[in-house]
């Protein structure tokens, strides 16, 4: 059955941090991937710690104590510019080049088109403005005051689509992610670009992806 | 005030993990560290993960899967000898030098001296007998079915331990384990042996410590 509307998950999926990446590299030479890396990790890691304590803040506000964190852990001087910088780059992220031309197709068949994202309303906002496209819902976990992969989130979704959750086509390159939205009951296809292992949390795919681009064939029966 | 009682965590806080690189860097030689690096994030992440999913397993089902998850990430050789072989070297741990002595002068001291841990019974109950050292409680996650840094296990220990929440002294080496267990309501020390910078999740620790070395003096008013 075709799924009665698609879901999909913000950053690294549709949309490419690297130029994230780039700006750390032109700040701090030779540390750029390092950086990026902890500052990743330090982000998710506090979603999931913070989630369990119940001390929600936003993800912007997460995502710059964790840049905080990783330059006072790899000894780089970071300053309000630098900060600001960086933290306005996540408003203008690039879309991976196939994602346009994919959710174009999508929106052709008749699908209705939603994001689904750890980010809060004041980074996810402008950077779906700033790319051009246009979905029939921009969803934030901010309303439930838990991160990805709660099961609060994926309801979310379910809920203000109107739609039951078997019918809830979710797309993810994040495999935690994809997996626990097959938990809460969606059906998924995790978006795998760099051959990564599945994770093992008890659940799989309905199907795994090289890119966005492959989604539309993907759905078509 | 004095604690009235001492509640310790165990992996990486009484227990040195660093036997399990050896392994490892036997096995594989050259990859030790690497496999030893990506084997622990995948398990904490997925403590994490499941948790929030409400998809408990058992830790020692976690550290199995993560383990091959690493293996197979980094595309090394796993069979079930070596996969067995590494589980065990968890049940016999080695102590961190200092912590014998420290339990030792803080049980003269007339603290009551417990375990907190995410391992699982089949994990730490062989762990602890192998260490010859002895607690009042060995009390395990495995009980409430979620893990750290979730409130209902700091509760767990209060509980079992008939103590208020602020009555207890906790000690951690893990600074999200610490903090967890301060923003539930335990007076904690951190035990941070790298000076690594503290987590950013609104809470400090009441002591931070270079060792568990330090810790009956840091006690001692």
């Amino acid at each position: 059955m075709k799924p009665a509307a698609l879901v999909f998950d913000a950053y690294g999926t549709l949309f490419d941090v690297h130029s994230v990446v780039q700006r750390c590299e032109s700040f701090w030479p030779g540390a750029g991937a390092k950086l990026s890396q902890l500052w990743r990790s330090k982000q998710l890691e506090w979603t999931w710690q913070r989630s369990l304590m119940r001390r929600y803040v936003p993800f912007s506000q997460i995502t710059r104590d964790a840049l905080a964190y990783a330059c006072a852990a790899l000894d780089l001087a970071l300053d309000e510019g630098r900060t600001d910088t960086l933290m306005r780059e996540y408003l203008r992220l690039a879309l991976y080049p196939d994602v346009s031309d994919a959710l174009g197709q999508l929106r052709t068949a008749g699908y209705r088109l939603a994001i689904l994202t750890n980010g809060s309303p004041d980074m996810i906002d402008p950077l779906v403005a700033h790319s051009g496209l246009s979905f029939d819902a921009v969803l934030s976990v901010d309303e439930k005051r838990i991160f990805k992969p709660a099961p609060e989130v994926y309801d979310l979704a379910a809920k203000r689509l109107e739609v039951a959750a078997r019918d809830v086509g979710f797309v993810s390159s994040n495999g935690w992610d994809a997996l626990g939205a097959k938990s809460f009951g969606f059906r998924v296809w995790w978006i795998n670009r760099t051959a990564a292992p599945m994770d093992r949390l008890d659940f799989q795919p309905d199907g795994i992806l090289g890119g966005l681009g492959e989604l539309p064939a993907a759905l078509t029966p």
